[in-house]
């Protein structure tokens, strides 16, 4: 059966974007220091259109996590700001560009209606009804392929504590931000088993398996 | 020249001890099972007089952290609950027995004055004036060798945040606690480099030197 898969950077100190995130810095304070190892890598500039990029421990597990996706899942913020009152005129398109990284349908999760949002072949759809109906639209059209939960902290959070993802991956940066939007906020009795980690240059993989 | 080493054992949510700490329960809800790898290890069990027990990965990292240590630093809820009044009578020996595992003079930075107290092998002396006095004189009793601090939490993001530790050992533990002592909490400013991770059943341990 196709798994829920959530996979972050996380700082040291438990957050996934730093203090005084905005508009014009959706990361906040220090927080694109997060994803550092991933954008130096070939596997993920070669997913982004990029060339070069180097080859190391992370490689594997950045491979292993751009494969078998079938559908994305994330909260609103992770998609792009509000805009000004509903989306704003001409409606804003999001972080992700004209040709977004995902190449498959993606669910995000807002309390604003809007129209599907295709851009190149990634189609956005938003999801008004919750978290449960945006994970299983996202799983009927992953197929028998995963579902890849992405953040933001609130909607991963949720997700978690609901009961509703079958593996975490956190890629633990020595960082240290000191405020934010913290992971694993309030999330309890959530059984975990570690599956293992990976030991890479600026990070350690963390992964593991939700025991139900 | 000696260094200050810290290690703690660490949830994944970020606590090093759960909810509703008390007298009778000071590790907090929980917060027990943050120490099951490392008491399940026959290194433990021998440094504090116990037989049998595992080897395992986790046993080069205990041994290492056990090796070349002349002194200990640590905070008052480590030591012990505080105890009626002033320190209650007869006086409360804290938390580690008639012969503490510690074998080094260990120094607990508290608000309440106390003559040193001796146990076993192990000299306790209560140090009223502040951390930066406390550490000065474990440098002092450690000589060449290093000075382990312990937690509690308090005493830890303390030090950190001040810059005086150089290195941070976290035995990661695959739990949440959803509340109890937070590490790392508003510690910022601390240039941390990772220096390994190691793998072991149910814990990875993430080692990073402070940059200077």
């Amino acid at each position: 059966m196709s798994k829920v898969r959530f996979e972050i950077s996380m700082s040291l100190d438990g957050y996934v974007a730093g203090p005084d995130q905005s508009e014009h810095d959706p990361l906040g304070k220090g927080g694109e220091a997060l994803h550092d190892w991933a954008i130096e890598l070939e596997a993920w500039r070669k997913s982004h259109g990029h060339p070069g990029g180097e080859v190391n421990e992370s490689t594997a597990v950045m491979e292993e996590q751009l494969d078998n996706i079938g559908a994305g899942l994330m909260g609103r913020k992770m998609f792009g700001p509000p805009g000004g009152g509903d989306w704003g005129e001409p409606p804003w398109n999001g972080w992700w560009g004209d040709d977004p990284p995902f190449h498959v349908p993606v669910f995000v999760i807002t309390h604003h209606k809007r129209e599907p949002l295709t851009l190149s072949d990634t189609t956005f759809t938003f999801v008004t009804d919750g978290i449960e109906s945006a994970l299983e639209q996202a799983r009927e059209a992953a197929g028998e392929r995963d579902v890849k939960l992405s953040g933001g902290a609130d909607v991963a959070n949720q997700c978690l504590a609901a009961g509703l993802v079958d593996e975490v991956e956190l890629h633990v940066v020595p960082l240290l931000l000191g405020g934010g939007e913290r992971l694993l906020d309030d999330v309890r009795d959530l059984e975990l088993e570690q599956i293992r980690a990976i030991e890479a240059p600026g990070v350690t993989h963390l992964k593991y398996r939700v025991v139900k």
